[in-house]
């Protein structure tokens, strides 16, 4: 389960930070992170201080230009937050996403993202509507802004709590799930409907009205599986024919493959 | 209940950890401070930097030469320890740490210290049995030992856990909720749909292969509020307009009424 964890720092500055998280990582048990634009250099002296015997991870983090290749192949991202701003958005407690990773990872093909914002001004308004859902640490709110690896390592200490607990409870008797859709997929289907909005007539990019973030929010808490969302596109394919003037086109195909 | 739980650093090496553990404190709202027997000069350069705006803490921080003069006036002394060595002792962990935080301080005149050792060796045997419980950190056994620090801000998120479940469940702290859509108004969406659906040509009611269904299923798992059913209607609408080779109509309205 903990292996199927990414974390993500996006934009960090201070190396030593980037080596305190790989610390409080390794100590919890996750292995597997992620740099998005770091504005410094990941792997100094500091680093190496820092990380205090992780520098391992470190060396063997992926680094990714933006929030989206960094994420393309998790089922469930999930955004540290102060707290949501211009749009409600689901808001889980740290130990809420312990629950969550559990069920979360029961399912096959499932991996997670937490993703952690810049030391100065956390994940902007745009990162923070391409996750799932946020999560908060409870904090003193006259000083609520936690060190990011200190940050780091509350949610691994949740997720490590959770693991443990699995580790003692019997498998639970689900159905077998589909495979959920993963964040490109979710992506591509957020630009597709975007654009067939717009040749409907329904939506203008220059007055966008928080459509697209409202559209977002209700598609991202239905969790849609990939069959799903295969379902949803191949509508708005027949639309988008619909608006070039076409002629009704074939049906989609609903079904999974046998 | 905050006010009574005090945080012992004994032999800190480095004055980092001092305002790293400020810092983590303020946040957390903890402000009681004891340092022992430190083996740095604990206000520096560095103190301030890793306090972050919480180096008041370690300016009102108390000294002591002893572990002794430090707790003398606490009723429960918990020590942070990797695991109890040469004698068993009770054990507890930070989960049950808070649970216990909340009944010790349900008392009257009772005071909790949270003691953590030095960064190379933590607490000596002696230390450690002047504790009445150990308290233990789950981590990976190969890489067990967590910044300082990170440790303190581990067991300060448990205490403040503890203190805001005693609160006794004000009103959380969530956005007022939107109304959801009625049953009836689904049924209308569900009916709109499937005619938007037909006129595209995406679905053929003689061979409906569960399409319906599928959409169903993952839009009442997203459990819509009214407002969002109002926006997919207007995108249906507009779909509609456009297989009927109309032109691009008005969009819809997607913000509540004042």
């Amino acid at each position: 389960m903990l292996e199927r964890i990414r974390i993500v720092l996006i934009g960090t500055s201070h190396p030593g930070n980037v080596g305190g998280t790989a610390r409080a990582m390794h100590n919890m048990g996750l292995e597997d992170l992620a740099l998005v634009a770091p504005r410094c250099e990941p792997l100094t002296a500091d680093t190496i201080s820092r990380a205090s015997g992780a520098d391992h991870i470190v060396h063997g983090a992926r680094t990714a230009e933006t929030l989206e290749q960094a994420v393309a192949d998790c089922t469930l991202v999930v955004g540290a937050s102060a707290r949501s701003r211009t749009l409600p958005w689901p808001m889980i407690t740290p130990r809420e996403l312990g629950d969550r990773l559990a069920e979360e990872l029961a399912g096959p093909e499932t991996r997670i993202a937490l993703v952690f914002g810049r030391e100065d001004s956390g994940l902007s308004n745009a990162e923070l509507q391409r996750c799932h859902a946020h999560v908060h640490i409870p904090a003193n709110p006259d000083f609520s802004s936690l060190n990011l690896a200190t940050a780091v390592q509350v949610l691994a200490y949740e997720c490590r709590l959770a693991w443990l607990a699995q580790q003692e409870a019997p498998a639970p008797d689900t159905e077998p799930a589909q495979p959920l859709a993963s964040h490109e997929e979710l992506e591509h289907y957020f630009a597709h409907l975007e654009r067939t909005l717009i040749a409907i007539g329904f939506h203008d990019p220059a007055q966008p009205r928080q459509l697209m973030a409202r559209l977002r929010r209700l598609t991202l808490r239905s969790r849609p599986e990939r069959m799903e969302l295969n379902i949803l596109r191949g509508i708005l394919s027949a639309t988008e024919k619909q608006a070039s003037g076409g002629t009704p086109v074939d049906r989609g195909e609903p079904d999974p493959p046998a």
